[in-house]
């Protein structure tokens, strides 16, 4: 008998992050940071972990998205799903039923991605490699071979991205050695957060500093008056030569975004990241127009590969946030690093919440290594809570994140994490708590 | 006491429509057309019906998400929801943590607009109107109330709005006694399914013409040689006089769907619908340019306001193509048709489906008396299957939709449909049926 997949688990794990806001922007005031946590298992007694990240509630419609995946998945051979994992990507999101509640967008493609991401683990895990080592060491024709390009070649075609990774490839040997070494760049959201007082704000930017970070994010996007005051008090905090971006987390219409980034400008932002809606490509472009040197960036709710593609054709972003568990997975973030790289737009990726840190660092290391091959422009965002809930937790050291050595993509999280904080039934889920 | 809302229910109905491979196309081989369908119910034991619609599995996915917003309804009191139906849907869209599902977009926003819509049914109900009419009766202030315009202004502005509607009154009264009399437009998809066989095709085409609708519509996007012959087909069976529009259902990508209409246009297709990706804009731009005349149309899986404001803005259609149930009800698709009306392009409602024709006819009867004041070159989509199960079913007269009359915005299914109906668990779906 060969191997099967015998179960595609999903759990609605949430942690109550809102008692301490911790994650307040403009648009999420309380958050409770969330996972749709998903396991394979195989009749070989094997296993693969992936999420999909949420804020609290809706956790049960993720996980409900995740369980109509699994009578596609249950009982195919393990060895036909990792040996061709682009047309198992395929199977996930190309459903010709389930694609109607899309396509491509929203909780389906997340719920695809969580279980493309559960298979990509498994093969990592298989092949004793960290997610970031399994992608560089592929060649360049298995990489745009896991690409679905169907509504990409108007913007990148499979030979120009053949192309492009065939010239990213001299070096690669010495980038690996220096990522070992010294890591990769981050940045920290963790002094910023909306509910945060000022005395907060001042004191948790001035140890971002001393902690090496050279780049520290604000929430902004509520009040106006707030808005200035505490972009002042970050800027005197830091003084003149850390960057600081700030985020409106779509708080914003397009004219709107102009006047409130203008009022900003004195204090030399380095980024404006989500000034209005993310579905918006030809808003963010006006506003980058109007608003330069002052970077656009955007990402983290961007939905798919298409969209990504636009923003880059309209000239629309100047920093392109990945993010781990929006899109359907490592496949669609290959994609999406190769058109960047195709418009010559730095990636910064999108971290935080649940596990996205975790996960998201292999992609930008891929990046590194066989796609872009620099770091220059380039960083992580961190954020410093939940790590203690996963098997492999991120690691920062002098402002960067220290290259990660376990197997797999990242996702999995400590077993008695998932239990206590299971939704509603979990203990840390009883009155009292 | 006052009146509260006490349940929004949801129940999974789905129609077995693959059996007899009816609403087959290029992307949907196989659709069970389904519909999660919603009551709103009363503490002075009064309902209000809506529905989302979808094609089969994944039903279960958009009923969790129904499920997911009523704590979010239930316990309101009726008064404060509709008396004041903008802040209703701002509550439904707007929910800081079910946002990030989307934001505004897939499965949650669906549900959305089936709570919303509901919500729309029981107000029309009480005022003992059919929607058309309760719309039409508002005043060009309550209308423009009842739009979100945060991401909207950079292409229309409140008072822009306003003026447009108010512009739009003048000979109401004419056009509403010419609609009573003689009904809105229609074409029919019935004859141009991908699954039927040529000769059905050609019986199906001079029966549509027969029975007096002057625009058919063929789909198209699988196998080219077929599309040649299928249209060469159709074309003789109707005629030089009778319009052939073709829909593509998003299987190409950009240059392939130029290569593929300029080797149609000698069979004159009157439009081409959902050419690429609904998410692609720009691309959906580009293909309009290179295949004039062939007009563009795209809209059933637009997801949302911002994404048509875009579409508008880039010129990338001749057509909007407005859906009943893809976007968060009856307050954005207001919006969208202000938004038509303001760039000047004409509104040809997508229908067919579960529901569809009963619901989305009222909004472009609504668009036909006070907004965009015309149906020239306007037309609605008709398909004849599944109307049995609606209360007050779309009546086609001469290629034309006859005025509906009965009270409601058109979701309210009969009860014995839907007990047969419901899956999996009803007589319809059990074995041997």
């Amino acid at each position: 008998m060969s191997e099967v997949i015998t179960a595609v688990d999903a759990v609605d794990v949430r942690f109550p992050t809102s008692r301490e806001l911790d994650g307040s922007d403009a648009m999420n005031p309380e958050p409770d940071y969330s996972a749709a946590y998903v396991t394979i298992r195989t009749s070989g007694d094997d296993e693969g972990y992936g999420l999909a990240f949420t804020v609290g509630r809706g956790n049960d419609v993720q996980v409900a998205a995740v369980r109509a995946l699994a009578p596609l998945v249950v009982g195919l051979p393990v060895a036909d799903v990792l040996g061709d994992l682009r047309a198992f990507s395929e199977r996930l999101t190309g459903d010709s039923q389930l694609r109607w509640l899309g396509p491509h967008k929203g909780v389906m493609h997340m719920a695809a991605g969580a279980v493309l991401n559960a298979a990509w683990d498994l093969y990592a895990r298989r092949e004793g490699k960290p997610l970031w080592r399994l992608l560089a060491d592929m060649s360049p024709e298995q990489l745009v071979g896991l690409v679905d390009f169907r509504y990409l070649r108007d913007a990148l075609t499979p030979e120009e991205a053949l192309d492009l990774l065939r010239r990213a490839r001299p070096g690669r040997e010495q980038r690996q050695r220096d990522l070992v070494a010294r890591g990769y760049p981050a940045y920290t959201t963790t002094p910023g957060w909306l509910g945060y007082t000022d005395e907060k704000l001042v004191r948790l930017a001035r140890e971002a500093v001393a902690d090496g970070f050279d780049l520290i994010k604000l929430k902004v996007g509520a009040d106006q008056a707030a808005d200035l005051r505490r972009m002042a008090l970050a800027r005197s905090a830091v003084g003149p030569d850390i960057r600081i971006a700030i985020d409106a987390n779509q708080a914003w219409g397009v004219g709107q975004a102009v006047g409130r980034l203008t009022s900003l400008a004195p204090y030399e932002p380095y980024w404006i990241e989500e000034p209005t809606s993310p579905d918006d490509v030809l808003g963010h472009a006006a506003i980058r127009r109007a608003v330069a040197p002052i970077k656009v960036a955007t990402g983290e709710h961007c939905h798919n590969q298409v969209m990504f593609k636009q923003l880059l054709q309209a000239q629309a972003i100047d920093i392109l946030q990945l993010d781990a568990t929006r899109v359907a997975g490592v496949n669609e973030n290959i994609a999406i690093l190769l058109l960047a790289a195709k418009f010559g737009v730095p990636v910064c990726p999108h971290a935080g919440g649940v596990g996205l840190c975790e996960m998201v660092q292999h992609l930008a290391m891929f990046d590194y290594l066989a796609v872009s091959g620099t770091t220059q422009g380039r960083v992580i965002e961190y954020v410093d809570h939940l790590h203690q809930h996963f098997v492999d937790p991120v690691v920062i050291r002098d402002g960067r994140y220290v290259t990660p050595e376990g197997p797999g993509v990242g996702a999995r999280m400590r077993p008695e994490s998932v239990t206590a904080y299971t939704y509603p039934g979990g203990p840390q889920w009883q009155p009292g708590r």
